[in-house]
Formats: C-alpha cells, structure tokens, sequence
C-alpha cells in the first residue's frame, strides 16, 4: 500500500485525483502499477485500477489474473469493482472507504455478489488515514485555487 | 440496434462472446463502434461497451460524453455500467437482458442508481430477440464443438 500511495501522490502532482494502484502476483511479484490518468488520456475508464488490471493482463497473456492481489488507494468505484470480478482476481485490498461511489462495501458490495460468477477477497482500511489524506490534500487546494480565500477582516 | 447486432456479428466470426455496441453524440452521428475484443485484446475490460466509450472519448477530446448514447446488444455488467456511469453519457440503450451479470436492470440497477454523482436513462428490449439469438447460436455452436453430437441409434 506504501506504493500506491506513491501512485496516488503522482497522480496529484498531475493534476489528477490520486489514487493509485498496483497488482501483484501469486509469488508477490509486482505485474503492474498506476495512476489515475482519467484528465490526462481523455478516457473515462482510465482509472488507476483498470489501467493496472490492463497492463497485468497483457504481462501474463490473458484476461484471466487467477491468484492475483489488487492493492489501491481508495475503494473501487462500480467500474472498476466490476472490472476485478471480470478479471477472475484473487483478492482486493483497498486504502480508504468510498463514500459517494465505493461499491466493494460502502453503496454495493459488488465483488462479493453471489449471484456473480466470480467472488474475491476483500481487505479493507490498510493504511486508511493515509489513503483518505491524499485525497483530501489533493481537493483542499484545488478549492483553493478555484474559489481564493478572502483576506479576513482584522476587527 | 441493427449496426450493434452486424458488430455482435463480427464478435463471433472472430471466437468472441458476440456482444456489439456504439456510441452516437446528440446529433446522431456515430463517434465509436466496437466488438467485444476480450479474447483477442487478453483484456479483462475489453468489453464492446469499454472499447465504445474509450474510442469515443477520444473522438470528442474530454472524458465526458454529456448528451451522447450508448446502444449494445447484451445488457451491461457490472464494470460496463459503471464504466457508462462514469462517462456522463446521457442513455443507454439495450437488446437482451443478461440474467448472470446484468446490472442495469436484471441484477443490480446501477446505472440509475440515485446515490451515484450521475444517473443515465436506460431503454431496454431493442430488438431483443434478435440480439439474444446471436448469443445463443454462438453458445450453442461452441458446445457442438466441445462435446461433437454422437449420432443418433437409428431404431
């Protein structure tokens, strides 16, 4: 998790909302990492998670990331917790909870359905405070920017 | 519908589940097409509708599809709903119901979800039939090839 916040805070220095993410294999071997890169690639699918579930699936040579561990920053969206029951997964680790768009506990528990044809791991709130600093950082200055603080009176 | 069930079409002519979709902006003109390339592409997230969207994202020059329509032949997963969720796009339009991971209406409703930052309008049954047919000729075809048809006693 300790890197995907790295991933998270490049993200930021892009102006991008930080998450990161990466996957690694079975034998703990990293088979992909990335930022969030929906701004930068005009992509509304370019999500930290699906750019690593991508780039983990053409390492390996299939769609299919049986054993695999997916560690992010912040809760999956419906997309992308729908993206890891499509990739067969192992397991999802996440950072902070999602509150407006979480759908691996917070809206929708998607990855544990069981009506879906797959199921995976779930491991929540490794490194929450961390996680959910980020973000909150990364929102505080853009409001910042957006709407410049008044100098206060001085009565 | 027509043009998505010609790319369902083109789908299984290449061993792909056969699953076609396209966006349309609010003038009606076409911005992507796509078959589902999963098999081909090794991609996990290379469903018709992902492809669409990405494809017509990059058309337009930003993330957001605001105004645009989204019609495939299956009825979104998880991941493609969210993925439309996501986008902005303003309607999805569909064939056939998908009773194992349909999530638009069947399973989960998440693209008109009221606790999602955006909600889309959904239409549903567009030449289902049609649309469901390709599925099942494709399944059936595939099954003939797996267990081939002994020949039947002639008593």
């Amino acid at each position: 998790m300790r890197r995907a916040l790295r991933l998270a805070e490049h993200a930021a220095s892009i102006g991008e909302v930080p998450v990161g993410a990466l996957v690694v294999d079975a034998e703990g071997h990293t088979l992909a990492e990335a930022s969030n890169r929906r701004e930068h690639d005009a992509d509304p699918t370019a999500h930290a998670e699906v750019i690593a579930l991508r780039e983990a699936a053409r390492k390996v040579g299939t769609w299919r990331l049986d054993g695999c561990t997916l560690c992010v920053t912040l809760e999956p969206c419906p997309m992308c917790a729908g993206a890891l029951v499509n990739s067969r997964i192992a397991r999802v680790v996440y950072g902070a909870a999602d509150p407006k768009m979480g759908c691996v506990d917070t809206l929708h528990a998607l990855c544990t359905e069981p009506r879906f044809n797959h199921r995976l791991e779930v491991v929540s709130g490794v490194l929450a405070e961390e996680c959910a600093d980020v973000l909150r950082t990364f929102f505080a200055a853009r409001r910042g920017e957006e709407k410049p603080e008044k100098p206060r009176p001085t009565t």
